[in-house]
């Protein structure tokens, strides 16, 4: 990150100063769609809480709708991140996908991405296809998890279910104690519970 | 149901007639708000949908925060059902828990509410609330739940984030196979976990 910013320092040109305003734009959309919902947002809005003409906002991403396909696109570094964690031994990636999920809302980021999609995922069908897509392909190259297909899926999907739920209290619903839990209390609770969704046995239900 | 059915059929009255029209408007407004978002619901639409002037949704509901406010109220078949589940010995909360999901939500007027409030709970700052407090009075009756009220809200701050999030894939989002598992398999797959948030060790992380 340094050297990028280094980078552009030395060589400021209209690309760069392209990617300077198109992220401003995305951040602003990422807080209007947070405080406003997809449908009671206008590029109006977001042009200006970045500063800009909202011509500019059409100029770069074309629509409403690609605004929102931008905004909600997980950042390069998180998607490194993701494929980081699943070079963890399997009877660790408890731990590792819980800890991975808390450093990812701490991102300034990656967590309003993350925001962005979960608040728009209930009502707008294309970023729900996003996050499945977020969620399958996150979790799909995994080659610990099950023994076939399905159950690599199912396995998947459960982790997800455990990992969104979680988000959603502690940083987008805000319910205590959850959102002001410390780290080490979330790792040590929700750690044994995304293990068994991991390796555990799923059909016995004890 | 039946009795309530036959009973009106034989006292029919403006009271009755109310009951009907509102019920009929909150439906729609469920509808509504999970197809648009709340941002995106008009009280004209929602009148056109439950086949009424716009004018007796203002009658019946003052406004739009009244209308969701109305269309997010729990149920009180869902809160006795809630309200049941608690009398269940704590070694088998687990299982009773992820049973009285799937009911739930395969009821066709609880399952709707729900909808409603985990769609707008995301970007609405009242039904966040009410989410908080649905959350919170639902879960804190429950006397086996940790031995101190932290423990408790956290225990029972876990188990909504599992049932949350298994809710959403499942019912809100739809992702597969999340979507289509069978309710069998389904709770033989989350049970434990949620048995974990009720009674097991949540400092060890193992």
């Amino acid at each position: 990150m340094m050297k990028l910013m280094a980078k552009r320092a030395i060589t400021p040109g209209p690309r760069d100063e392209r990617g300077v305003l198109a992220a401003r734009i995305l951040a602003a959309a990422r807080d209007e769609f947070a405080q406003h919902g997809w449908a009671g947002s206008t590029i109006r809005a977001v042009a200006r809480a970045a500063d800009v003409d909202p011509a500019l906002v059409y100029h770069y991403f074309g629509s409403k709708e690609g605004l929102l396909d931008a905004a909600t696109n997980p950042p390069q570094k998180w998607l490194e991140s993701v494929a980081k964690v699943w070079t963890t031994p399997v009877d660790q990636l408890g731990a590792a996908l819980i800890t991975l999920l808390l450093a990812s809302w701490a991102d300034d980021e990656i967590g309003p991405t993350l925001r962005a999609i979960l608040q728009t995922a209930a009502h707008e069908p294309a970023t729900r296809e996003k996050l499945r897509r977020v969620v399958e392909g996150s979790l799909m190259g995994v080659s610990g998890l099950g023994t076939d297909e399905r159950e690599r899926l199912v396995r998947s999907g459960l982790i997800s279910s455990q990992m969104m739920g979680f988000a959603l209290m502690r940083y987008v619903w805000k319910i205590e104690p959850m959102a002001s839990m410390s780290d080490d209390e979330a790792i040590a609770a929700v750690s044994p519970n995304l293990q068994h969704y991991v390796d555990g046995d799923l059909t016995t239900g004890s």
